[in-house]
């Protein structure tokens, strides 16, 4: 009865204070020692999994809308959102029907009508350190779970298909972007630089390679000390360099013939 | 009177058969020996310019929906475009209030209401080689113009920053992908190349290490042909190899460590 209530008040605001027509949804990419995941939401009372995501009101930006939606659907705040895409085709139900979907929302038929609607949806994606972060899930979600990225499950909608492409979006960020400020301990040696950038590429990375490259963008710092704990030939600790980062961020590393 | 009709007819049509809440809008960046342009549109009856832009039918995916508004605000079509960002900002009117707007567009206020409401717009561009396109202005268009990309006047709505962030996103796209199929003609030079990115990036290149980089990518094919009509040292004919170029492409000049 209390949930019925709720669904309904819900439906009354999502009709007068939202935009029709447009909504968000979030891939919230996890690393954590050489893993990547992605955050996936179980639906109330149901076994299926989807993004997050949420609608933009009336009176509010898009961008803070992402914000808001990532806060409400998994209590998470302080990560930093990208946009990648707008999806927008008519028929967005690539692994179920309208039918399966709605059956599978399991919500009163008014309602799922309501979501189920065409939709042109703006893609946000994030990277964070999964152990940092506990997502917390909310009115409609039975679970948020971290999933590998190579064991995704069939998904509500076209949220497959949205995760494909940004990781795709992730992993050309690191043609122009640096990575790892957030993702890294404060002190880190070239080797965990390395994972990280395989981990996302899921490819390994010439050694030598790698370290002139990152070298060469000028944005770490090379420490006095070495690791400590390791075998003879420890390596050397480095942090960014948090200026020259934060400008290369904002410059890119863009063609440099 | 007839002009009065048409409005009508249009802003009926507008109200029933097309998506509301969400627009597109085009940033069509037109390259020529060493110059960087970008289509304009100057407002019917107006001295005002913005970028061309459309919407969405009810049964039409959004991509489709782009290349129907490109063939119909400019007449051009066989244009490869590309989905660059979403603008979600509740206030547009970056350059003019709302009732300035309303005043430039220089249409019925009904009209001028339903063009200027808020919208989400999702942002495509492309490059062409702008000697080989001719736009042709529509109903609400005076004239199509290329303006060179460093003297663009304040155009209506938030037009000015879209142009501002294709541009970010074309010189990005340098760092992952070629460029250069159809922009150039079958065979070239590398200081033809070289142009083409310097333009683009609004920089000069090191002649050197961008031979280097080039040839690194592995999809130019040198010619045993040179340049006629040149100097003493004639620089040597290149040209794609379409399926590697093709490749490159798809596959993305990803971090290569």
């Amino acid at each position: 009865m209390e949930y019925k209530k709720e669904i309904q008040r819900l439906l009354i605001d999502l009709k007068t204070n939202y935009l029709s027509s447009v909504s968000i949804d979030l891939v919230i990419f996890g690393f954590h020692d050489g893993q990547l995941k992605v955050l996936l939401l179980r639906w109330k009372g149901t076994d299926n999994w989807c993004l997050p995501g949420g609608r933009i009101r009336h009176e509010e930006n898009l961008e803070a809308a992402a914000y808001r939606s990532l806060q409400g659907r998994t209590g998470l705040s302080e990560i930093f959102l990208q946009q990648f895409h707008t999806f927008g085709d008519v028929i967005r139900y690539k692994n179920f029907s309208v039918e399966e979907t709605m059956a599978m929302l399991d919500l009163p038929i008014e309602v799922s009508k309501e979501i189920i609607s065409r939709d042109v949806s703006v893609g946000y994606y994030a990277l964070v350190e999964f152990a940092n972060v506990t997502p917390t899930p909310d009115f409609f979600t039975e679970e948020c779970r971290w999933w590998d990225v190579d064991q995704i499950p069939l998904l509500l909608f076209d949220h497959n298909d949205m995760i494909t492409f940004a990781l795709k979006t992730l992993r050309r960020q690191l043609s122009y972007q640096p990575i790892g400020y957030s993702l890294l301990p404060d002190k880190f040696t070239m080797p965990d630089l390395q994972q990280l950038y395989e981990t996302i590429l899921g490819q390994t990375l010439d050694r030598r390679n790698f370290q002139k490259r990152m070298l060469g963008y000028g944005i770490l710092e090379r420490l006095d000390e070495r690791k400590t704990g390791g075998a003879h030939k420890a390596p050397y600790l480095y942090r960014f360099d948090t200026e020259k980062y934060e400008k290369a961020l904002k410059d890119e590393i863009l063609f440099v013939g």
